[in-house]
């Protein structure tokens, strides 16, 4: 089974904003066994919009549609689909019922430009939307489908779960199976070259192999037949006995939430002391709902002065060595232990860029350290990227840094 | 003069990876007059490549791949694309010296599967890849346009600075003007709402307007024709008289550069300190090249025993009104500016979410509080969103509230 994803907006088009929508999508399409073929993004154009529609008929069997739904003028997608399946908008008093609750819970005034929310197609399936105005439609015509939901990510996203459940009612899916093993710290290249062998091994059998590199990260994904699924899932133990340093996770795993998890099962606290990163590892952390039963909190010392005063780096040594160095983030590290009362302390400090490189400590210099009561290892980085890279490698490679030193894992 | 976009590679269409190339693509390319007809993601399949190009070449002047040029196996664009041009594969010396540079800059070695890098169409431009080693390639055919670039979004990046250079040298462009103001803390139908006569007086003279939420943000973009320069910019002013509070800017202006540029001019200094946030708004300033000349650092206050032992804030009262409560959030900023030693200090504390909510404070309750050595503002707010959103919109509302206490704009 296929499905092509349909984005009708101009803000994707002019560049004002990433289709984020379809990578959920297609990712949910996915998990069923639905293959997406292709994701294409147009104007707010009801040409444009039925000549794509069409063309991905033909080839698919269900096309999903995003945007286009809101309450302003610039919204079309509605009144194309209606007109487009012969159907007629009419007012759905349910829908009108939540619309008005929706803004009663939020003690906001419901305008007349709301009501329209309301007005739906006569004979399209409505998907109700739980978290905004603009209800989901479904279309179907000639055993194909057609589902129109709305561009604001979390009301999609709520959509999506609905949408997943009525496919896996209606038809038998389910034949593809995808594995992905997560490494931090080794390269696309290094790793492809040192894998030529196991993958050829693994591609003679059907099964396709791809890298997916993102800062500081790859990932490997095996796509084959569900019948494959022992054989992929033994081939993916074999990289990770290989990349133990490497290997933190399988599939949708985060750093964070890997560490999280060992923090949890330790009944260990963490927090940070941040100079280049700034906060970055310690929001990180806290991205993961639940942090607060390990997470206790972090000084972004990113000032020398704050380094000085508040984690009482001793001032001497920060003249001497400078505050990018192993003796000054070793200090905040073991400084911080105390300040934060913890268990587990990771520093950060380096030169994020664009400014304050020299020959001796270029833009991309970081150095990490992890302290708890009985040991102390930090390690020395050149990330040599843009700020925004250099700051997110230190984030990736401090989580891993951390995980690494709890399994014994450093050397 | 149109634009097509297409991506190649898998790894979109499984939903593995967010396609941030075709968006800075797009806006680079409208940045210079160049309409964007449409964005596709596909495969790295040969035929479906090839049937896309054909299509998109039909419609468009330019194609622009992104995609499929890495090293490993599964990178197929380079070889599709030679053989759809009846060109050949060679190695390009001067690349080969560029590649091989490459990795003795960063101390790696140099293996041989890098060595393909250097093989490029015979006759295609090359366009030099200063930031990694897959080239990008410009191929003309019937004087349509199709450029290839690697799909590494900051090589990409790179490399679109020279493509967008020789798109202007080679032909006359630029016809459209598009302005986008940018709000702060209005939701989009109540904007939409108030702004319907000014939104049809504008339409009328044959210009668009387009709504563009996000978190906290609403973005209006009007786009015309450069002749409408004046009377957009026009109708932008009447915007910003009358949402002083909320506009904080245009186009690509974000709000941590505004209030840096502010706090620089008016050589003020900034700390934060965080509870729910977590470090998500100091992380969020020091993204901001040269932020160090204003911000001092941050205290990620997360576990109440951080509160009261690090920032000092009164056992009493952390008891008797709760962590999240106006008391508690103006003893944080008022302790943080003496802690930090700074002139603003912003403080945020709040219900991220999921858990910890309860009747009195359901999860989104936030309070946030700016304090100066004169005067101490602060607001609650209540979001309601999920733990993502609660803290991107607190980090969000915190700006503007910061900006609002410089101008004199809290009420």
């Amino acid at each position: 089974m296929n499905a092509h994803i349909l984005t009708i907006g101009d803000e994707i088009l002019v560049g004002q904003t990433v289709d984020t929508n379809s990578t959920h999508i297609a990712k949910q399409l996915n998990s069923i066994g639905i293959a997406v073929s292709e994701i294409q993004s147009i104007k707010d154009e009801k040409l444009h919009i039925i000549d794509s529609l069409e063309v991905a008929l033909k080839k698919n069997d269900v096309v999903i549609i995003t945007g286009g739904l809101g309450p302003t003028n610039d919204d079309i997608t509605k009144a194309v689909l209606t007109d487009y399946f012969n159907d007629e908008l009419v007012i759905n008093t349910k829908v009108l019922q939540r619309v008005q609750d929706f803004f009663v819970r939020f003690n906001k005034p419901f305008l007349e430009v709301n009501r329209y929310q309301a007005m739906l197609p006569k004979h399209a399936d409505i998907i109700i939307n739980d978290l905004g105005t603009a209800s989901g439609m479904w279309f179907t015509k000639d055993s194909k489908i057609v589902i129109s939901l709305p561009g604001v990510p979390y009301e999609m996203i709520g959509l999506m779960v609905k949408v997943i459940d009525k496919l896996r009612a209606q038809f038998n899916l389910g034949n593809l199976y995808h594995k992905t093993i997560l490494l931090q710290g080794i390269g696309e290249s290094y790793l492809a070259n040192e894998l030529e062998e196991w993958e050829k091994e693994i591609q003679s059998k059907g099964i396709t192999v791809s890298y997916l590199p993102s800062i500081g990260i790859v990932k490997i994904r095996l796509t084959g037949n569900v019948n494959d699924k022992v054989y992929i899932l033994n081939q993916l133990n074999v990289i990770e006995g290989r990349y133990p340093k490497q290997v933190f996770g399988y599939d949708d795993d985060k750093l964070e939430c890997v560490i999280g998890n060992m923090l949890k099962l330790e009944n260990k606290t963490l927090g940070t002391v941040e100079s280049c990163t700034a906060g970055a590892l310690s929001s990180r952390i806290v991205s993961v709902a639940g942090s607060s039963s390990y997470f206790k909190g972090a000084i972004v010392s990113y000032a020398n002065e704050v380094k000085r005063n508040l984690v009482e780096v001793d001032s001497e040594e920060l003249v001497q060595f400078g505050a990018v160095s192993q003796q000054v983030v070793e200090q905040m590290a073991v400084n911080g232990l105390k300040k934060l009362n913890v268990d587990y302390c990771v520093a950060t400090s380096g030169v994020a860029g664009p400014d304050g490189g020299s020959d001796e400590k270029p833009v991309g210099t970081i150095w990490i350290c992890v302290a708890t009561n009985d040991a102390v290892h930090s390690k020395m980085f050149n990330f040599g990227h843009s700020r925004v890279n250099n700051i997110e490698s230190t984030v990736v490679y401090a989580m891993n840094y951390l995980r690494r030193m709890m399994l014994n894992l450093l050397e």
